[in-house]
């Protein structure tokens, strides 16, 4: 396991954690005052600033990116595949354009939830038949633009609105399915505030192995949870063993970035340079 | 499936639907003005008003009960581990005394929150160590007793304060090693709320069968959810597909009660008899 004590070489940030504090370029800016090495922006936060804007204010400051936050709500109803299927491909084309090394996926909950507008349904199986279909057309076009996939098993609570994907296990099913020789093509992104409570996750990780392992999130666990989406905790404020999860994705090969992603009203309300030392402080002490 | 619309003969209320609007003796007169027959007791709210008078109480209205809850919290540290011991054996006497065909047992998610006082510990696996440990010791007293005990599998985001038994899948393993010749001692309390999510529900409830099914509990989950303990839904008022997995336990042999347990701010703050009308309404119409 990857010594973290003695500098921040291996940590991300996922954008969304100080997307309040200010827009890309001036989050930008302060990776590199910080010493940040790579970033995961969001599509929303590329947007405002402007694709090429984006794309040159990363190069500018030397950062790596360690995903592209997010394609996916494949579940819909039938008038609404042109859009998961364009929308998506504009996901892919972006994150080529930024250099992404893969898209991590948001499958989608029920459809009212995944594409606004698509008819009422409670169908949870019928949306994880869905989510298998349109994410086997967008690997088509990504296996051609050599961007890998990553599926986000999200936790439970998140089922109906977020992803009807809510294990280890069933984003690798999907992985096996749709990607059976192992290409490097599709894999997971796991992030420990969704799958730390699964009591398979240590073997399901040991399946997944290294190439299906695309990227690492960490946060954590707060009790209470005042909101159930926005109140993550800073790591180390919880209860998320983060290091014996973070042992087990490097026991089977992962290499890559320790992403941090909190999406928590507390931490939007403090100033962008005390969350960035913090995230810093808390990588090198308990991820 | 058995034809819910006609009657709500199969209506069982856990009393803590309406917990805040009066206690158990009030409750029980409401369920008799309702006609609903049967209910399933809180332990608070048993020695609110004392243990003889709730006997007294439920056999004069001639009320059933489909099951008592509830035991477990057995995660602890080793100073209390008695206490863990007496409290569940406290709770077979008691559910003995009221004639509950089972105890729903919570199995508790990490020790300082299941026994508070005990050592803090981040350590999940430990919890469920525990949990096998004091469970199969509650369920030795359990059998001299002939009182059933039934696992709730408690939905993810109760991990951590709660249960750290989050699966059917997981409650039924525990049933397998402790009770391997399935007796009737030892099974599940399915509720709807915790495991609608799962996609392996429908295969794990035809692994427990009728022997393992003891209890099946319904309400909604709602989007937004807004409180993550106190916001359950009535029935009918979120996306779960209720009778798919009523018709699922029926299919395999269960024939008990369907118990209503909402925990909601929204519907404690309505009056008693509104609130059993909306539950009857709505167990014939959508459960």
């Amino acid at each position: 396991m990857r010594d973290f004590s003695v500098d921040h070489r291996w940590l991300s940030l996922n954008t969304a954690t100080v997307r309040k504090q200010g827009d890309l370029t001036q989050i930008i800016e302060a990776c590199a005052r910080h010493g940040i090495r790579a970033i995961d922006p969001w599509r929303d936060q590329v947007a405002s600033v402007g694709l090429d804007r984006a794309v040159r204010a990363a190069r500018d400051a030397g950062l790596e990116l360690s995903g592209y936050c997010r394609g996916g709500m494949f579940a819909s109803d039938a008038a609404h595949r042109g859009e998961v299927r364009d929308d998506n491909r504009r996901c892919i084309d972006e994150a080529r354009a930024l250099g992404a090394p893969c898209i991590v996926l948001v499958v989608g909950g029920l459809p009212q939830y995944s594409r606004p507008g698509s008819v009422v349904s409670k169908d949870i199986g019928a949306a994880r038949a869905q989510v298998d279909e349109a994410l086997a057309e967008m690997l088509d076009y990504a296996r051609e633009a050599s961007m890998p996939l990553a599926i986000e098993p999200l936790h439970p609570a998140y089922a109906a609105d977020r992803a009807c994907v809510n294990t280890t296990r069933q984003a690798l099913d999907i992985c096996d399915r749709l990607d059976p020789q192992r290409t490097g093509a599709l894999g997971v992104a796991l992030d420990v505030y969704h799958i730390w409570w699964d009591p398979e996750v240590l073997s399901q990780i040991a399946r997944a192995g290294q190439e299906r392992l695309l990227a690492f999130h960490v946060c954590d666990w707060l009790v209470p949870t005042k909101d159930i989406l926005n109140d993550r905790g800073m790591m180390g404020d919880g209860v998320i063993e983060i290091k014996r999860l973070r042992a087990a994705v490097e026991a089977v090969g992962f290499g890559g970035y320790s992403e941090i992603e909190i999406f928590s009203n507390d931490w939007w309300g403090r100033p962008m340079d005390e969350v960035l030392k913090t995230c810093i402080a808390r990588h090198r002490t308990v991820v």
